[in-house]
């Protein structure tokens, strides 16, 4: 049989890519990356207000063109066999929450020239946190009046959220709320360009974006109510007919290939759409997940994602980002959780506080930055930190919070603070597994995947020793847009040449790479300071903690004394 | 009247120096600085204990006759009346708690060649922090059977001072320690060695060191006593004889300058050698220190020095290092607190944590980072730190203690960080200052003085709007040195061309250059921030602080927003 093959198109915070793989085992052919055109590293960025992201939208639909073109043309060149017309399905994953106010026709109202350039108008990026006060607002007004809205996404509504951003945008540019006919998840637009079909009451939504943000569920008959919505600000019930009452999981068809588009990028309009999702969701597919394990797709910042079937009883879990059924997975609930900051911390740092003398490069800097903090045994820099410098999502939800360095004296290096700021990070981690486990999910295996799950060896050997448990790592670098490739080859469905079912599709698509284990001389010493870490991230983070804080430099000294076998 | 010279003989953490003055008004003829040739830049260092510190008292002797050899050849070229028969006496002041042992001879133990190289036969410098743990046991044994020791050196002895480092010695290493005939402070000894009179049972000590630093007072006859010292440990007691008796005010002669150090130099024998103190309590002499003035003497740390008549009664105040009678001036209580870190922590941050974008150099980046930071209003980078990298002296007298940075995100800049490690610094300043006015000394007058006084205006424009308080400036850049001459000139006393009194000195020779005054929105920022300091140095650094530390991090995001003048 003739090999068939998909693309998953992946869009990240600062770029996307395109990845053509074969649908036969999962295998990438070829792919192509474009950095965002606009703003600082494809993020608009207001100098005065560290906490806007917005997304010029253009640079999506230029990246459309630019990303399946070139990797069409890489997979010619290095794939003799490959012939374009044998793609049979086209998947699209992006970041979220990251609505964007649309026309009547679905159009980006940024392209409107009257808004044109004007921020507020564009898509309003996972990572923008202006609408803080929103969120808090939001989780306030349902708990007294819609408790059952907060139930499913850990009690407390996120500032990265769908209605916080729409919200805070109706309360700083009403011209901009007033000429917004529908507000549109960046997921569905894309994929709506693709098909065509961009009309925001027709264009198919994703259930991922729709659960996990939007506060939709079939239990309260979709979006929240009008009454509720207008508590929250007067009018904003208006928008709700004119938002979306269906949502579909991701194995679903959204539509075939437009003829536009399957012109310019000499496709066929025989290519099958899927429904878009979350980058994180879609990845956590493409790492092969399955009932009891936990993928962690490690980037700029990081997604937890596990899956429970439908037919068991699930608690809720609080903090967790949202507990949405269909969300990664037909027939599974989908729980999502996250870390804000990990890999932004580091690049914050590499950037900001490391000399020259560690590298001439940001590359050259990390590197050495891994070499020498790979040398250091745990506890010996005597350095505690907290991971929050972009707040903390899961399992505080409060993006009010900012970093800690603890320990520092006057011979401490960069390479100490930075192995403290990947430990913080896996304490984040632990934090998060010890959540999910305390509420009934049993967490049996650990995958990660993403950027530095992959780079950074230390990193993934500090996660094993911290949470004491093997730290198994992908097969695909690219398990985004390989998920996305997954959904695409079910949505084309078997008679195309794809596959009947998730499963069927993950199991012969996905592959594990690497395995870390833990050490358990670290794992004693990592066991005394994640207590220390509780200790900061209890006091600092919550409201009920009470206590003395007089121990946590002491202990770290004597964990630091023992470390370097001072005598003491 | 023909002018008279005096020498200034200053003994820093890194190099020292020579000073002439002229005895007339104090102003300079030359100086001369001598970098230590030894350890790393001066200080013998040990890579797997960042607590060791400790100096070759070769270079002491070396820098004896390098630094007055080289003035007097500048003093000569700059000043055609200048002539070196005219110095009527030299005055030594250096670094303290910096004890030594010495043998029968007075000479220092590595010296000899059996300890040759042997740190633990070296000075231990005053920043040597290894005896924490003796430290700990001597204020915990004189509470128990002797608490009138501790009274008056504010309730804790330090790791930093004579007997922690002796009762160190003694437990790691017997062998040096019961080859040491007794131990000499090296501004005792380095004045010894400029008299010739070595004899350690006969040398003049310094009140200013034995009151200070080894619980010397007439109170209790002199040095803690025998059955005091076994208990700390068994044949310490036998010591106590192989040391003073007495001790002296600086104004009083220790000699004649020895006839082989005045061919050497070329000076004669007639040159009256005053007896020695401590760097920052001559400092604070020659900052022009009376009845209700501050003496700040800002370096690598800070002292801070009062005097209070001893006429009047004064209060033992709970942390301050000591309240010796005649440790600055006969008559007065000197008053001694300090910060165990500050151009030190500075120094450190740029030495690490500085890219290159901010200059090639340490100067460059220090010009830079103090231009940028100036230009920050308080409050608006939203960090709080403290300034414990080298532990906190005053007021919780605690080398336990370790940094911490608090409020950093994914935006925070060095010189955001380098303006939040200022302020720290500030905010401890001014917890010494509440803490003497609580206790009943008034404080009318600061007098600021030592490199960063005079170097950094940022710096001492934050420590006026922090305290509340107009900060002066010293007159001379070398008020430890001016200092030593204005002691010199009195002990050579007014028949050699000297003075009859320190006040009658004090009042010609020392100036006042500069004043900051604070600046009252400033002052409103750091009065929030002070209260927010004050709850990180009481919660992590007392042990009976209990409560809440969730508001931290929301107050300095709501203070930042503020000053930024963000619409929230």
């Amino acid at each position: 049989m003739k090999n068939k093959y998909v693309i998953g198109l992946d869009y990240g915070t600062n770029s996307c890519r395109s990845l053509i793989m074969k649908v036969e085992d999962g295998s990438e052919v070829a792919s192509f990356v474009f950095p965002y055109p606009s703003g600082s590293a494809g993020v608009i960025v207001d100098n005065k207000d560290p906490n806007l992201a917005r997304q010029n939208p253009a640079d999506y639909i230029i990246g459309i063109e630019t990303t399946i073109k070139g990797a069409i043309e890489k997979a010619k060149q290095n794939n003799a066999e490959f012939n374009q017309k044998d793609v049979i399905g086209i998947g699209v994953d992006t970041t979220g929450s990251s609505p964007m106010p649309v026309d009547k026709n679905g159009e980006a109202l940024c392209f409107n020239p009257k808004f044109s350039g004007n921020p507020d108008a564009m898509c309003w990026l996972w990572k923008d946190h202006t609408s803080y006060e929103e969120a808090a607002f939001i989780t306030e007004t349902a708990a007294k009046i819609r408790p059952q809205y907060l139930a499913k996404i850990g009690g407390v509504y996120s500032s990265e959220w769908f209605w916080s951003k729409i919200l805070r945008l109706k309360k700083i540019n009403p011209e901009v709320f007033n000429a917004a006919f529908s507000f549109v998840e960046i997921c569905d637009w894309i994929t709506a360009s693709l098909t065509g079909e961009k009309d925001p009451l027709k264009l198919k939504r994703s259930i991922c974006a729709a659960g996990h943000k939007a506060m939709f569920s079939e239990e309260w008959g979709g979006l929240p109510d009008e009454e509720y919505l207008n508590t929250l600000s007067p009018g904003l019930g208006d928008l709700r007919e004119r938002l979306y009452s269906e949502a579909y999981t991701a194995e679903q068809k959204a539509g075939n290939l437009s003829k536009e588009w399957a012109d310019k990028l000499g496709l066929t309009t025989e290519v099958i759409v899927s429904v878009g999702a979350f980058d994180a969701h879609m990845g956590a597919v493409g790492a092969g997940i399955t009932e009891g394990t936990l993928v962690k797709i490690i980037g700029t910042s990081t997604c937890d994602i596990m899956v429970s079937p439908v037919s068991q009883k699930l608690k809720d879990i609080p903090g967790v980002c949202g507990i949405v059924n269909g969300s990664v997975m037909n027939k599974y609930y989908g729980i999502e959780a996250g870390q804000s900051g990990v890999g932004d911390i580091f690049l914050w740092f590499v950037n900001n506080l490391v000399p020259e003398s560690y590298g001439s490069s940001n590359g050259e800097k990390f590197q050495n930055l891994d070499k020498k903090a790979a040398e250091l045994k745990p506890g010996e820099s005597g350095l505690l930190a907290l991971d929050w410098n972009n707040g903390n999502r899961t399992i505080l939800v409060d993006v009010r919070l900012t970093g800690l360095l603890l320990g520092q004296t006057l011979h401490t290096q960069p390479h100490e603070i930075y192995r403290a700021l990947m430990e913080a990070t896996a304490f984040g981690a632990l934090a998060i597994i010890d959540r999910i486990e305390e509420y009934g999910v049993k967490i049996n295996d650990v995958i990660n995947c993403g950027g530095l799950a992959i780079k950074s060896p230390i990193l993934m050997q500090i996660y094993a020793d911290i949470a004491n448990r093997p730290m198994k790592i992908s097969g695909s670098e690219q398990t985004p847009a390989l998920g996305a490739g997954i959904f695409a080859a079910v949505a084309a469905g078997k008679n195309a040449g794809g596959y009947d079912s998730i499963d069927q599709a993950k199991r012969t698509m996905t592959s594990i790479s690497k395995e870390y284990t833990p050490i358990p001389e670290n794992v004693e010493v990592y066991k005394k300071l994640y207590k220390l870490y509780r200790q900061l991230y209890d006091s600092f983070g919550t409201e009920n903690w009470t206590g003395k804080m007089n121990n946590v430099m002491k202990d770290l000294l004597n964990i630091r004394d023992k470390a370097r076998g001072n005598n003491v």
